[in-house]
């Protein structure tokens, strides 16, 4: 039993089965940033906060923010949130199980009267996955007024069209993005706490229900890398006239693999990844030698030096398969997020909190990237909590227990809670109506 | 100058220079196969046969046939000749080479009122690139009634149509193609010469111009090969957790490699190539884990043992990358295409006539499959003559020397005189008008 009000759980259940239903694409869910899938998304966690009879408003980069008002709207508020938007196929949970959390507990305070000290603020971040822009956190950028003008240039993967285009039909403002006064500063808020699922395996094989993250890795990535080689004939093509762009990937894709290991044995953490790799769909043939491979290159760690190991191993590696053979090899464009250490204070109370639920918990890394980074950034303490998923997430498969969710849920709240002064007094009250 | 007519060079630049025109797609050339393109060459060669005098005719599978009559036509023609479609994006030479020097040969006799013994056929083959249908020689397999009913099922690659469908199209008659009287009897054949392009760089990098082939490479092939693996979050996947498609396919190209290498040192001739690998364009993400590969795998030799020897190697890859990297390893269905020994009395009479024209030549292996495989498969007297041809075949740089051409043309028609019955007195005749 919850010392606080407990969370709107046929609320959070409801929004999930809206979701899945709005977003489902035949085969996955995808809610495409800035695009009609996060739109609605969006429309829909409005329209429920509206009836809740929470504060809503929209900052010009259609960021969402649902308040409950509290006592001292002076002081600095506390947030909670995460995304609305999901890549191509993806899953239900990533991202919008952090928003819905949040709504499910302000629904739950509204119902028990509860008014907090501190304002309590949900937040559904735009553009958070970076499949559909190649910016990382440009929602929570653009609230800090930290997005420049050239991000808006850039085109969406699939439509062709530039961010301030999709950003424009989605009822947003670039030039407010830019120039206008932005929707946060960071002395104004307390703390935030993003609460999302994990989205590997280490939970999920573990007996541990929640993650208290204890850091969120950074990124290093060569999106637009490719090879060229020489398409020739495959039976009459000897192969010491060989210049194949296809041999010259896998030997660079083998020395990647090697180097990770390597790294690892001597004691670091990362994660080096080749997901996309593709010879030329017009131009190669079973039976020529190939031209041309593009592929990509993502490396993830907590630590900077890390990331600059593996990249010197990846400038290595180039060299190497230039000369033995024969072909050239552009790393493309790098691009890259900060790694940040979440906050300590934060992750003690959410590691109390989780004992005093009897909900087992570890701290452990965030591998993949989270707006909880940019909020450290910016010097906002900001803590992270993962829910136990099966199937990973980025995919159709991902797989949530709502149980698990709930106990998440209430989690958070407590923290919540604490940061924004709710007392015991006007919880008891209500505990009759708590499972 | 040669003993025999001299061919007609300037048809043989002109019909280079329209089938440059007719076909070229934006990059290369392209003539689709039993479509626009093949069918347009096709319309120009017999419209120019036509135009010479030329005995013209057409079987149930569209491929067409241009004689000059002998004087005995009773007995065993002489056939010459070779394909006229294109890979996609491919040269102006491939295959139309060989049927163009033919007509320019029988171009020439006629211009000198040369009348052979035998009956000289050029045969314009269709459907010799299996970048198009996935079958080799069909069109030299349906002249000889060799085609089952089930390859015209088969779907053309881009279009999706049947091999009915576009034989149908082209004016052709898929029901006498299977069972119609064949329009090619082995005994009713002398021999066939096909003149081609070298696809490889070996005369190009030599002082020789011809190349006498000794024989035709077969072929083994996993034209649909695929890995599955499982999509997964790239940041938050640690390595031990990871079934990715793209390192087992590079895994798998690296121990093709090596096996390779190791067949070449024990003294084996082969090409091993994987010219088409990708990721699935849809599910694929720079920041996943990659679950699936597409890919293919052609395998060349003349010898029948050395394609089993390396086919073991692939079966053995398999085993090793599946049980290594946790995923599933499907090589598709295997085509195959036997190797062929082309006949030394052939070979003797082009090095013979190359020596005589003075044009340095060299015995050499075909690379590359060809229809004369199929010729001397069904017991017919076989060989090929290549012509030195920079930057290799099936792509656009293809780049043959018309005065190359030209003594290749010489030699051929040396061979062709000398198999047919063309006397040196009806030649002589005429030398005041050859080069």
């Amino acid at each position: 039993m919850s010392r606080y009000p407990e969370p709107d759980h046929a609320l959070a259940a409801s929004l999930f089965a809206q979701l899945a239903a709005q977003g489902h694409d035949g085969v996955g869910i995808t809610r495409d940033t800035y695009g009609d899938g996060e739109n609605a998304a969006h429309a829909l966690l409005a329209a429920a906060a509206v009836s809740r009879g929470l504060e809503v408003r929209r900052d010009a980069a259609c960021n969402l923010y649902m308040t409950l008002p509290g006592r001292n709207r002076s002081t600095s508020a506390v947030m909670t949130g995460s995304h609305l938007d999901s890549v191509p196929r993806g899953g239900n949970f990533d991202g919008a199980a952090g928003v819905v959390a949040g709504l499910a507990i302000l629904s739950g305070w509204r119902r028990a009267n509860t008014t907090p000290e501190r304002d309590v603020t949900v937040m559904a971040i735009r553009a958070e996955e970076s499949a559909w822009f190649p910016v990382s956190y440009a929602g929570s950028k653009a609230a800090f007024g930290l997005l420049d003008a050239g991000t808006l240039d850039l085109c969406r993967a699939d439509t062709g069209r530039t961010l301030a285009d999709h950003l424009r039909a989605s009822g947003g403002d670039p030039g407010g993005v830019v120039a206008g006064t932005p929707a946060l500063h960071a002395d104004e808020i307390d703390c935030f706490v993003e609460l999302h699922i994990e989205q590997g395996p280490v939970l999920d094989e573990s007996t541990d229900v929640l993650g208290v993250v204890t850091g969120i890795c950074g990124s290093q990535r060569y999106r637009h890398a490719s090879i060229r080689g020489q398409y020739a004939h495959s039976g009459a093509t000897p192969r010491s006239h060989r210049r194949d762009a296809v041999v010259a990937a896998a030997a660079l894709i083998t020395a990647l693999q090697r180097a990770w290991v390597a790294l690892e044995s001597a004691g670091h953490e990362l994660t080096v990844t080749v997901g996309q790799c593709m010879t030329d769909a017009a131009q190669a043939d079973f039976s020529k030698v190939s031209g041309r491979v593009d592929f990509s290159i993502d490396m993830r760690s907590r630590n900077r030096a890390t990331l600059d190991a593996m990249d010197a191993a990846v400038q290595a590696a180039r060299v190497d398969i230039m000369r033995n053979c024969g072909v050239d090899v552009d790393l493309g464009p790098l691009t890259s997020s900060a790694p940040a250490a979440m906050d300590a204070a934060l992750q003690t109370l959410l590691m109390g909190a989780a004992a005093q639920a009897g909900v087992p918990a570890r701290a452990m890394p965030s591998g993949a990237g989270h707006d909880a980074a940019l909020f450290a950034a910016q010097g906002v303490p900001a803590a992270m909590l993962f829910v136990r998923n099966a199937n990973g997430s980025h995919n159709p498969d991902e797989s949530m227990r709502l149980d698990d969710f709930a106990q998440a849920t209430r989690v958070l709240a407590a923290v919540l809670a604490e940061r924004a002064g709710v007392s015991h007094f006007t919880v008891s009250s209500n505990t009759c109506q708590s499972a």
